[in-house]
C-alpha cells in the first residue's frame, strides 16, 4: 500500500469515475423516482387522468395547468397507441366470438367521429394540450380544413365490421355545418361505405351530447336496428338508454364531452 | 502526450470510470425507456391495466403471467394510493355540492366491502398479484382472519357521509357465512354505523354479481330510499339498473367480478 504513487493516482482517478457513474444514476433517478417534487406531480397528473378515464372527474373545461405537459406526453406517446389498440382488439375479440348476425341488414355498429375516427390530437397540439378552455370556432376552423389525420387502429377496425356485413352510424357531436368538410375528410384518410352520418342540428344544439346520443339510437332502434357496438372516446357517447350490446371507451383526456 | 505512464494510467481510469457511468445509465434506461423488450412489456402491461379500468377487458379469470409483475407494484405503490384518494375526493366535492338532503332518514349511500372499504392487496400479494386463479377457499380462510387492513381514505369518506346523517349500506358479493368475521373486521379497523350489511345468501349464489347488486339496490329504492352514490372498485357494483345519481370507481386490477 502506497509504494506507487501512480496507483493511488489510478485508484483516485477510479473514484472519481465512480462518482460520476453515481451521479449519473441520481440525475436518472431524478426524473424517475428519486426527487419528491417530480413524483407529486407525476402522481397528481396521473391520478387526475386515470380518474377521469373512470369517469370519476366530469365536467373539467380545461385540462389542469399544471397538467398540461403530462396530459399533452401521453397523448402523443406510444402508450396512448398502444392503449387505443388494446381497446380495439378487444372488439375484435368481441366480434370474433360466437354470435351471428341474423344478416337482415339490421345489425348496426356505432362509431363516434373525433378522437375516435379522426384524431384531434394536432389541433389540441397546437393549443397548449386541452389547457385552454375551448374555442368552438377555432376548433371548427381547423376541422373544416379537412387535415386530421385517421387513427390508424380504428380505420382497421371499421374496415374489419365493414367486411363482416354491419351496418356503420357514426353519431358525431359536430354541428350540421360542419357535413361537407367531415365527410371529405374521412375519405380523405381512408373511411368509406357508412350507411349514415348523423351530425347535430340545431335543433339538437341545446340538449347534452349524452341526450343526443342515446335519442339518435333509439331512432335506430325504433328502425329495427340491433346495436352491437360502440366506439368511442368519451363516456357521453357510450352512457344513457339505450345503448349497445357491448361498449368500447377509447381514451382521451384532452377534453371533456358532458 | 506519452512522456508519463503514470498519465496514461490515470487516463485509462478515468475511461473505466466513465464506461461505468454509461453502464449505469443505460441499466437505468433498461427500467425506464432504453431497452426494447423492457418498453414493450410496461406497454403491454399499462394498456392491459387501463383497458380493464375502462371496462374494455371484461371476464378475465387471472392477470396474464407477464403483467403480474407490474399490477403487484401498481397495486402495492404510492400510485395506487394517489389514484384511489383522488376518487374518493371526488366523492367529497359532490357531497359538497349544493343539493340538500330531505332529512327524511331516507337519503342513502352504497359502499362495496373488498378493496373499497378493506384491502384484500394483503392476501393477493401472497397469491402471485391475481396471477394465479382464484381459490375460494383459501381466499375465504384469509377473510376469516379479519386481517383486512382499511382503505385509509375511504374510511375518512365513510366517516364524512356518516356525519352528513346519510344512510350507510354496504352491499358485497362476500357470503353470509363470512357475516361475522365481516362485521368483526370492519370494526376492528374503525368501520362502524353501518344501516344494514347484505351478503350473499344462497339463493343469490347463482346469479352474476352485477344483477344481485342491481336487485339489492331495486330494493332499497322500494323501500323508499333515494340512493346518492356508489362507491366500487368493480363496474359489475355500479353499473345494472336501477342505480345511483352518481357512481364513483375505484382502481383494482388484481381480478375482475361479472
Amino acid at each position: 500500500m502506497g509504494r506507487n504513487p501512480a496507483l493511488l493516482l489510478v485508484l483516485f482517478s477510479l473514484l472519481v469515475g465512480l462518482a460520476v457513474a453515481d451521479w449519473n444514476i441520481l440525475k436518472q433517478r431524478g426524473w424517475s423516482n428519486g426527487l419528491n417534487l417530480k413524483i407529486s406531480l407525476k402522481n397528481y397528473c396521473e391520478s387526475w387522468r386515470i380518474n377521469v378515464e373512470l369517469n370519476n372527474i366530469r365536467e373539467f373545461d380545461v385540462v389542469p395547468d399544471e397538467c398540461v405537459d403530462y396530459i399533452g406526453k401521453y397523448m402523443t406517446s406510444s402508450q396512448y397507441q398502444v392503449d387505443s389498440e388494446r381497446a380495439l382488439e378487444q372488439c375484435t375479440l368481441y366480434l370474433s366470438s360466437s354470435f351471428a348476425w341474423a344478416g337482415d341488414g339490421k345489425d348496426a355498429w356505432i362509431f363516434d367521429i373525433d378522437d375516435t375516427l379522426l384524431s384531434t390530437v394536432p389541433y389540441y397540439k397546437q393549443h397548449h394540450f386541452g389547457g385552454d378552455k375551448l374555442n368552438l370556432s377555432s376548433l371548427e376552423g381547423w376541422l373544416k380544413q379537412c387535415k386530421a389525420p385517421a387513427l390508424e387502429h380504428t380505420l382497421n377496425l371499421y374496415n374489419e365490421i365493414k367486411g363482416r356485413g354491419l351496418k356503420i352510424f357514426l353519431i358525431s357531436s359536430r354541428r350540421e355545418h360542419l357535413r361537407e368538410a367531415t365527410v371529405d375528410n374521412l375519405l380523405k384518410v381512408g373511411y368509406s361505405g357508412w350507411t349514415e352520418l348523423i351530425l347535430r342540428v340545431p335543433e339538437d344544439g341545446c340538449q347534452e351530447v349524452q341526450k343526443y346520443k342515446a335519442e339518435k339510437r333509439k331512432q335506430l332502434i325504433d328502425k329495427g336496428y340491433r346495436i352491437w357496438g360502440i366506439v368511442a372516446d368519451q363516456w357521453s357517447s357510450l352512457k344513457g338508454l339505450p345503448t349497445a350490446k357491448r361498449t368500447f371507451k377509447l381514451p382521451n383526456s384532452l377534453y371533456y364531452v358532458a
